[in-house]
């Protein structure tokens, strides 16, 4: 008998790839214009060309042996120190490379903080709308989720409902900012509330709760939004990061996990952490991409034209009646659907208009659905009549 | 409180790494060529100038957002039928692409395996000498490893020990041929009576035993050295691949499982180990080193220096008294200690010799060390001198 759990996931096919593979299909069969793809999250812009040119320069300059040797399961001691220095430019912060552990993505980060902190029976706090792969990185590490229902008025936290989701068993507390699927960006009150909140139940309970920040948004986020570094406010917090979308280098997947030295024990931390990532078969985050990631640590995509499709989406959505949080970063918008049925909605969307939009449902937040507009805008521009013309049928 | 498991599986420093600070820091007193590291298993031979021609050329031809962007979780379709076709020229297999699935290094194919069929309360049976690390993956998968003592005489099989170790919890049987420690290559008749066991054994028991076999070694044999395929004598095989040591590209973690279709229900193991990789968090493997192991599959770095050194060792050990099984692949040599104290052994060769060689106890096969030979000849010849005198020391 295999193990079912492992069968079930493997078998599984996620909604968004499956609206994804049916874009495709439709494609092929009507015109590849004519089909709205909003279903998936891929960077639509390039990498910045020095990160191929740096690739480019180390693959000719760097002894094969080294480049494409070991490095420690930390990783490559100058790779982290050039990390550390570009957050501590960028941040104000003091860290140096041995508070970093690189990792394959923020997937990879995230599940070395799971399996490190926790014990059986202990609990992540999670807010919706939530990534849902995270509900089986938790149960991965043999912990439990526990989700705070969303706060639809403006995607920040829903405080009453968190405070009484804290118990003794609480391991650890989640946030995404800039969110998946919202947009949204934690402001400068809602994370010391949290932190204070935080602060209060670790005493209460007399074990810390960690603030887990998963940031594969961070760079992207829009004009005269400030995205707080969260260690700064508050002690116990780890960082899990991720190139992927800054970079546009999903798939050469890497990341790291900061622990900053204000993190009770941050020794014994990072060697849980360390553990988590040799027991999960890590070894150490792939070599040429760790020196390139370092070297383009303060560089970004061109990400202008995810800004002038958050600026058009925002802005003709509501015209069209829906509501709609305006996102602060993200490649994400998510309204509210027209009907409380967002699964009914997003069907229609896709059958009778032909836009590949993902119910809220799935992040945890019914009543919504995620635009993913990491598309060129000309796409948006010709989707929009599409977007009026489906929120009118429900009139 | 923090995992403990994880504290300490981050904090235990390995032996074999301790051995390669001590090198390191004995050279700055006393001179690199005055220390004699035979510790660690790092190739010692670039990759093939093929390797970083392939990924200059794709980071120059390929569109970046489909090179860098995801693959698919089971890897990139093209690179899966390009590797497949490799192992067809090469073993007489009739692979698809999607009999693989990508993974980072042997590492990653193992733990996809062993937490993809496992239960808890299962066993996986592992063969003296072996890889420590195996017993990390098989603990973090929830199972146990249960450990057959080494048949000194051949490093084949102690077929009695195995066969009254087989019962009910017996998920599956790891083997590693080429060895890590002892070098050996299981022969063909080794190879029919343990597949006749465990056939015989899964009909006992009305479960199939799984072979898994872990061959990163697979390319580095020597003259005259045959390595069966396993999946031609046991249907039930997994083969877990990396291009660690072919390519020289261990710090890149490139590999995959082969999920022959003769193994019962191949579509659920194939999907269970999918979902173990989608558990463990690692998304896909990396992106641009699919494509250039894909386009190396027939490629080896030259690994003639192994030969070379160990036909040097095998001879001169044996001359000063050393009793040793040739290897027929890898870079180690797995002698017996003088004394069968191997830990004082070795203690003695690293202290008054400056040879450093990992004691047979940390491999599940007290009375040996390992010598890892993947150095420059020169070394290994003006070595000879001293593992004389150690073993005269004992006279």
């Amino acid at each position: 008998m295999l193990n079912q759990r492992m069968v079930g996931l493997g078998t599984q096919r996620s909604g968004i790839r499956e609206l994804f593979e049916y874009g495709k299909k439709k494609a092929a069969e009507i015109g590849a214009e004519n089909v709205f793809d909003f279903s998936i999250g891929n960077p639509s812009v390039p990498a910045p060309p020095s990160v191929n040119e740096t690739a480019i320069r180390i693959l000719n300059e760097m002894d094969p042996i080294q480049l494409h040797g070991y490095t420690s399961a930390q990783g490559d001691p100058v790779a982290r120190k050039m990390i550390a220095d570009s957050l501590n430019r960028r941040f104000g912060m003091n860290f140096t490379g041995d508070n970093l552990y690189m990792t394959y993505g923020a997937a990879a980060a995230l599940c070395c903080c799971f399996n490190g902190l926790a014990n059986p029976g202990d609990e992540f706090i999670v807010f919706a709308p939530y990534f849902p792969e995270y509900q089986v990185f938790i149960e991965g590490a043999g912990a439990k989720m526990k989700l705070i229902p969303a706060d639809t008025e403006a995607f920040q936290i829903n405080f009453e409902a968190f405070e009484a989701a804290i118990n003794e068993h609480t391991k650890g507390v989640l946030v995404n900012s800039p969110n998946n699927p919202s947009g949204a960006v934690y402001s400068e009150s809602t994370i010391r509330k949290m932190a204070e909140i935080l602060e209060a139940k670790s005493a209460e309970y007399g074990e810390p709760i960690y603030l887990i920040a998963d940031e594969p948004y961070r760079e992207i986020a829009f004009e005269g939004v400030d995205i707080p570094y969260l260690p700064k406010f508050y002690n116990n917090t780890l960082v899990c990061y991720s190139w992927s979308k800054s970079l546009s280098l999903p798939g050469e997947r890497m990341g790291y996990v900061v622990v900053p030295d204000e993190v009770d024990d941050h020794e014994l931390v990072y060697a849980a952490i360390a553990g988590a990532g040799r027991t999960l078969g890590y070894v150490c985050a792939p070599g040429l991409f760790q020196r390139v990631c370092a070297a383009n640590a303060d560089e970004t995509s061109d990400i202008s034209v995810y800004e002038t499709n958050r600026n058009l989406l925002t802005k003709s959505l509501r015209e069209m009646g829906y509501s709609v949080v305006e996102p602060g970063g993200t490649f994400y918008i998510f309204p509210q659907t027209i009907i409380p049925d967002d699964i009914a909605f997003c069907k229609r969307a896709q059958f009778d208009y032909n836009l590949l939009i993902v119910p809220g449902t799935g992040f945890g937040c019914p009543g919504h659905a995620r635009i993913s507009f990491c598309v060129p805008t000309e796409r948006v521009e010709r989707s929009l009549d599409l977007f009026d013309k489906l929120a009118k049928s429900y009139r």
